[in-house]
């Protein structure tokens, strides 16, 4: 029989109605004639609720008791979901990471998963019987509980997904899909009935917050099909899939945004091999990531201007690190401005089509959007502009770009 | 290294502030220069929410899912203590029951430990670092997470010290120690010293609440020294232990009672070999624990009355029971009184001295409490009263006995 596995969000898994809501869901689906496996969060607000007592009894604390603290939450889903599909004459159990197991490697509290035993996992299922899997869990090489890092259930799913050959994965939240843009900002923002891997990798790691980024990446490398839909309505959702799946064709898939981000300008730093080490060298060392660089064109051949985003929560921390590395750097001065935004257009459709950072451009220009950054892929380009006109520049482009819907 | 056990019960760490509290008591005992293992129970209230969730979702739920979901608040304390110690300089980690692992049969909701492994947890110890170990919880042979029943913490503490070969198991909880009875009844109450085990498990299971009679159990056969004491106090506990370490002894060293019994009379049995098991056999299929059982001498050698006690909980099922068998047993009629109480006089000195029940009853006698069913052991005599006479004869007995402090 086909596997399926279907994931659950905190919301979907709020207090005891709801499993019971979600037992129903996954019932429908045995009832289809699918073999389930389930992985769920914990109920929404109790891993943040654990997350403040680990912080509160220490802000340096161990990050492997920080995951043992963190993840009994989807243990508590797990067992009760189990015990819900049973009260409707469904089989089933739940499974902590380490039973199945689902091998980690060491980095707590944002591991990646390695490897998942399979055999038992499966052969229960084909008895069956609805493996309820405790999601954002495994245990690492040292046979700790091990976390995946917030929004880790959606990479659980997925990779289990992948180990057991499921025809596809599920993922149930509250929204009932991915959208063109952010609804709250486009009222005509568009459900997408199918996106490419690519395209919603992008998304994800620019600012669609509906599914993890990593998720997508392992769903992406496993040609892994994943739905997006929601638990609390019917409507059919989003699916990622391969490009070749899908018929029709956007040249541009949607318009994504992120406030997270923050500017650095290094101004008058010597224009000279060796520079862009001396700055990024010791960024990435402290584990600052850095996203947008730009290097203007020296005009004497002797200083430039490098700037550079980083995430606004590491702003003070690279700042920090700039100032301790003065003296390698040799830059005249600094300038950061945290009141910036970037605003991406993605879409396959853009690597054979000229033209689209090009509308990009005009449209912002004729809105009076000045742009202080810009950085481009195969099918993408991000733009950073002052937050102030993030709105506006969305939905101007939102509209441009043809994707507002009736 | 001296190697000792320190336990903490639910409001001995519920809350951070507490927490903290423990930590400081436990690095005193680092300091002496003991290895230490903590065992913890889940902060105050924590299992009782997670067991109404359980019992919300359905109340035929299955154990294995409920011992899933009752142990995970073990955890959380056993990683906050964890980060609590190292905050203070005291290297330590938390153990899981599955990581230790702690063995146990296959009897969900109220495992028995089979087996501990001590080489990694002793090795780990030998090397400075504290074990904080989560209570109440093991694995069972099919490698699901198994609970030891409620108060089961105290039962997993004796156990490791038992395994690990500890000096002492120290068991911090809300009250100081064991007392002669229970202060809110008997003002004068005072607390007992040093206690032997075969006392301590009388009153346990007569009903004092200090500690599990199991854990007591335990505690004797291993010949493991217990220490009850207050985590809010510097008080001196109570120690349990062998009765050859107990210098000045008591002919009764404390008077327990019980209200959670009730007493049910079959009237004119047939007086005849094979009564007994028509009893009390169905009774023990169905899973009811009969306590106290008189059978009257028979006057004519036809008919008798048998009378004995169960807990009150199991009242009504147990009257079932009989209706059920009345074809085999042949009783006249039944009749049942949940209004009992069991008050019980406890001493290793009932073994020498005569007397000691003839005090009992004599003193009853004066206050003119009726004396419905007496059972004696070799160091205790337990006698079923009406339920509003508690007070009055724990009073009187905890006086004539010469148990009343200054």
């Amino acid at each position: 029989m086909p596997r399926l596995v279907m994931k659950f969000g905190g919301t979907s898994v709020a207090g005891v109605a709801r499993i019971r809501h979600v037992a129903s869901l996954v019932k429908r689906e045995v009832d289809r004639g699918h073999e389930v496996a389930v992985v769920v969060s914990a109920m929404s607000g109790e891993t943040n609720k654990l997350i403040a007592l680990a912080r509160e009894m220490s802000p340096l604390h161990d990050a492997r008791e920080y995951d043992a603290i963190a993840s009994t939450g989807e243990n508590v889903t797990a067992g009760l979901l189990a015990i819900a599909l049973d009260a409707i004459g469904v089989p089933a159990r739940s499974w902590a990471g380490w039973q199945i197991p689902i091998r980690t490697d060491g980095i707590h509290g944002s591991a990646r998963i390695t490897d998942i035993e399979t055999d038992l996992l499966c052969a229960r299922m084909a008895q069956g019987q609805v493996a309820v899997i405790a999601g954002f869990q495994g245990i690492s090489p040292e046979n700790r509980i091990s976390t995946l890092g917030r929004g880790g259930s959606d990479t659980s799913a997925v990779a289990i997904a992948a180990a057991i050959g499921a025809i596809r994965c599920d993922i149930y939240t509250d929204v009932d899909g991915v959208y063109t843009t952010d609804p709250r900002i486009v009222e005509k923002a568009q459900k997408i009935e199918k996106i490419s891997y690519e395209e919603m990798l992008e998304m994800a790691s620019l600012g669609a917050k509906v599914l993890q980024t990593r998720s997508v990446e392992l769903a992406m490398v496993h040609r892994v099909p994943t739905q997006v839909l929601s638990s609390f309505t019917d409507a059919p959702g989003t699916l990622v899939c391969d490009e070749d799946e899908i018929m029709e064709k956007r040249l541009v898939s949607g318009i994504a945004y992120s406030r997270d981000e923050a500017k650095i300008t290094l101004v008058k730093v010597a224009d000279q091999p060796g520079v862009a080490a001396a700055i990024f060298g010791p960024l990435a060392d402290a584990g600052i990531n850095v996203d947008m660089i730009v290097q203007n064109v020296s005009e004497d051949g002797k200083f430039t201007d490098m700037t550079f985003t980083v995430g606004r929560a590491d702003l003070d921390r690279a700042l920090k690190v700039i100032e301790e590395n003065k003296a390698a750097i040799r830059h005249q001065r600094v300038v950061s401005d945290a009141n910036v935004s970037k605003v991406s257009v993605v879409g396959v459709g853009m690597r054979t089509h000229a033209g689209v950072a090009q509308l990009m451009f005009k449209t912002l220009a004729e809105k009076g959007i000045n742009i202080q950054v810009i950085s481009t892929s195969e099918i993408k380009v991000s733009v950073l502009i002052a937050a102030d006109y993030t709105e506006l520049a969305v939905r101007a482009l939102h509209t441009a770009y043809g994707l507002d819907g009736p």
